[in-house]
């Protein structure tokens, strides 16, 4: 993540040249200290660290974006809250509520502005969705369907945790594929289609044994490595979330579809400049799923790249946050989603897990985002 | 229905001229006089009869196929049987398990050949994923996806019951989406992937009251419009299920994809002649999901019908199942699903409907088929 | 083809019960004494013949339905007319366009009822097309696109000639793609968007010797294996058509695409229920191509058919082609395509095998049809 | 262009680390003073410049990278060859064949590095077409198609020429689609399919007069609205290539096809990340067209971007043609195409041209590349 990031923040001022703020890399910092000066190197950051703690220190830094592995997450953000820095974190915010109840207190104590990096928010054809949803077109909505299907883990020979691993790691990560995967697709459900009011959820781990790459030995896996729930939106909708990691031939799957009563939409993000919509207010003979390629300078943030006919990809979205953000610096409203609207994303994704854990439904308590 | 099953018993002989039973339509039973009347001068029907008892009586008669409502599929069955006639019965076999049983019973006894019209197995490409999982290509499963979606009942003018609509009527269907649609994926499920174990349920009815056609008054809508569950099959793979008759934009949207070890398999009722099939084991670098139109003669079924590249349709699947139905005659195989096959479908969708009833997970005791 | 046209005579009154006539198979013909006897039994014809000739005498045959290869269709035709029976004729019309224009004169000369068999006319998807285009919904029109892309001949063992194969024999085909394939998307292209005034073609014969199957020697193949014209059209749009049998991956793919300055129109043979539809009036943030599934009742011969989203397969095609034919001898309205229609077909087929031979732009004299 | 080549600059060391060189962006040059400050400051051009001949008098500048209109190319490229300047231009090469021949003369003489920025070349999905081509695995070839459709000039309100309109005004452009996007097919379908031999073309002007912005007069218009044209590859196979701005619905819908005798290829701008494959080899029962999402490490230039299923953009085409320029400054190989490549598809421009005003066929003289 460190790298797309870095993107987002050189980039953002060459396609929004009207921001009154510029990121300055001033420094980067990770344990290794071979590997953070090559980082640096590679990408311009004026200076390195290795220890967080001299980072948070340092008076020249306003900001602190948090990529570091999920465990890292609450001290860092905590941490940085106190020093009274910008806070920049990606998701999932923790690795359980009460974990992200702490940051939350810490960011509204200090005050600091803040952002977590739930990106699939700011895909334009994902932001176009919300705004036909806004517009009122789709009517009452019946259902939401979301799922996030990966291939990566089926070979029993990966090991758990270690070097680019540690989402295999439940102490590392907090949990499988429902903090990784369906935190997206929770953020996203919640943003487009009002809180989640209650769970019910199953989970899977496929290879129960993993060598652990800490201690060179086989143990217990502890993450969920599948991950299904049903649920009731506060509007009345019913929803349904898949997650897995074991869906040969998917790579990052990342798809909803909203059934409402006059129309629906759908999005895909292996095909993530296109948007799928269906009106009912179309002439009978002539109606059909609409394949929408948002690339018009009047679909969201698209004036800022090419003419249209030309995509976009993935790391855009960073640039889209990382802009939104310079902008809320500006005008002083949040920048969505904020750490506070993140807890409601784990609040939804800790009652997943106990549900399933408890084969038994569980409230979420999560209130809109 | 009638129209289906009809088309199917012209059909078959003309396309399946080696089998060495051919279909006689000898009668057609339906409680209106002129209507029936109509129906057998369209499709050359011999007779009529208004009271099916008197049909069943004839000793003319070899084989009985059951298109009436749900609610007749018992009685009917249980007296044919009693006859010793034939009995094709469209799905799904029973309102209740404890029906369905009866009727299973009755056939048991009476030793008479059987099916239930759970058409869709006979799709070639649904025979063909069958084909496919069967020689072993997916490897161990992981995932089991299946929905169908509907959008015809949206409107809350729609009454309930009467002519057309007794699906919307509790008492002559059973049940809504649960009896209706998704004991077709449910069928195709545990034909391809076994046993389904148990299940977690859940079941809205979005519209709670419509006029109902028999009294003329506003009741209360006792169907569900919709259905979702996830389960686990005996093989530990994870199930996922939904139907619903509120999905805006789908008309008959029948889809399943299974995910394997080593490959994957998706279908879609909507283009029902394509299969669509990732193999892991195709060299990296052009590894992707196929297209397969299948259409040609090596195909299941297909060197029945055109040339490669021209496609069937929905009728088809039905003259297939006749011709095999004729066939099992002559092998003294059963023609699956038989009514003892269909009754596990029966366990499965009655803990899906308990399940959701007592928002807790459920066994269903079902067998493979 | 003789089992598409049994099979069309034979459900044309299943499903098209108000029309005045219905067909009764009198009688079948082909040169062989057992393949003709083993054919009428298969569909049930009431009996049969192996000389043309005495089947165009009998008095109790009042139409004759011409599937012979192409080299036999004007002398049958020009027969049959004398005789006073009424005509359907496969297409092609004939190997030429002298040939053709004899059955014109024949036809026009006893006046009896006649047509030929362009069945994708029939397809719902594209006799929507046609509405479409009508409505004026397009406006001026710019680009008229087709081809129709096979790959059953690639290899060199296959032989010219002989049975299934006449297809390859100039004799007998009269052309190669040109007459059997670019025959099907010119009589379409002129149906929905006028007549061609001139072309400019090249063909191309990819394996030049093939064994023939009547001299059992190597000869020179006559055919063209593949033909690409471009075009101007009457109203000033320009034309662009490609067929060959040469196109790996492709059985039938048989798509045209239209573009008007206010819409656009494709459609695809593999995938015959869908149409698809731009439409520039839309609002541009929802702006797509739409993916109308054509199974509605309110669709071209749909209500015919079964409940929305279950789709029609190729046979269909001939089966509304028999049911207008039957319904033009209640009005006494052509049922176009007729043999005069078809003669303009001809014209451009026959302009376009000139250009490629001359090298050189070629008027086609087509008249509107 | 200018946006799209400075992003490239600037990405290119953050991505491709491992080369030696790094752009510097020492200047940017446009005739409008307020402009060319505007984009250097948001850029970070160090300096500006409104006179090219001034800019490429300095010292301090290693290579010229040209986007003005196609009618500054040759001049500037000939007087920065002659200061020993590296080139990079932006295709066509120039307006007429004889422009662009001056302009290789230049180079040659100079001996300067230079490239062409047909970028589509790099596009991950067709560099693999390139690859799965050179590996043999389509054998030998019959077809090849391709067309570059868009929709953005249908208004008569739009004036040719004038700020971001000179491709609709000959002098500025040369030609109309022909040279502006027929010419990037011409350069993909002759780097993965050898020479075109002759052609034969027809093109059309379907807005026969409009406003120019030069001197405000209604005055006619001189460029090709549409350009299509059929040929013959140096190899045997057909090639078949449509170009428009008058297709309602596509934007940027450049695509093409190629079949050979075991593969078929096909790819679409529009969904830039994907690469469809049809193999005959494969088993015939699971055969069918790949959609190959090209997003994996070991795909064309995709290890440098993000992890598998995470697609990329447009503008990352030009990032890559940056890289392989700069690493040819390292192996002092030519970066392709040069403009001794691009020269060869002017030949085929200038053939189309000349066919479509003479109605005739005509060799293009060109060479493979």
């Amino acid at each position: 993540m460190g790298r797309t990031h870095s993107n987002a923040y050189k980039r953002v001022g060459d396609f929004f040249p009207e921001l009154n703020y510029r990121p300055v890399l001033k420094a980067v910092c990770s344990r290794s200290p071979e590997k953070v000066k090559a980082f640096a190197e590679q990408w311009g950051y004026e200076s390195t660290e290795t220890d967080w703690k001299v980072l948070i220190a340092r008076d020249d830094i306003d900001a602190i974006d948090i990529c570091a592995p999920n465990d890292f997450h609450a001290e860092i953000a905590i941490a940085a809250a106190a020093k009274g820095k910008m806070i920049l974190c990606e998701k999932p915010l923790s690795r359980t509520l009460a974990e992200g109840q702490r940051m939350v207190d810490a960011i509204e104590k200090s005050g600091v502005k803040n952002t977590v990096w739930y990106n699939y928010r700011r895909v334009p054809a994902v932001t176009l969705a919300k705004q036909i949803i806004d517009s009122g077109k789709l009517g009452k909505i019946f259902h939401y369907r979301a799922n996030f299907l990966q291939d990566w883990t089926i070979s029993p020979e990966l090991p758990q945790g270690g070097e680019g691993l540690w989402r295999l790691d439940l102490e590392a990560a907090g949990s499988g594929v429902t903090g990784d995967l369906l935190a997206h697709c929770i953020d996203t459900a919640m943003w487009l289609n009002g809180s989640i009011k209650d769970v019910s959820a199953m989970t899977e781990t496929f290879i129960k044994e993993r060598v652990h790459q800490a201690s060179g030995k086989i143990q217990k896996v502890g993450i969920d490595d599948a991950c299904i729930f049903h649920c009731h939106f506060e509007n009345g909708s019913l929803g349904l979330f898949e997650s897995t990691r074991y869906a040969r031939g998917h790579k990052a799957l990342y798809t909803f579809e909203i059934n409402g009563e006059h129309a629906s939409i759908r999005w895909d993000l292996h095909d993530l400049n296109r948007l799928e919509y269906f009106d009912h207010k179309d002439d009978s003979i002539v109606r059909g799923w609409r394949s929408i390629l948002v690339t018009d300078g009047d679909q969201p943030y698209m004036k800022k790249w090419w003419v249209p006919g030309l995509i976009i990809g993935y790391e855009h979205t960073f640039v889209h946050q990382a802009a939104d953000f310079l902008k809320s610096l500006e005008t002083g409203e949040p920048c969505a989603p904020t750490f506070k609207d993140a807890l409601e994303t784990q609040k939804v994704c800790e009652a997943v897990i106990d549900s399933a854990k408890s084969r038994s439904w569980k409230d979420t308590g999560a209130k809109s985002i």
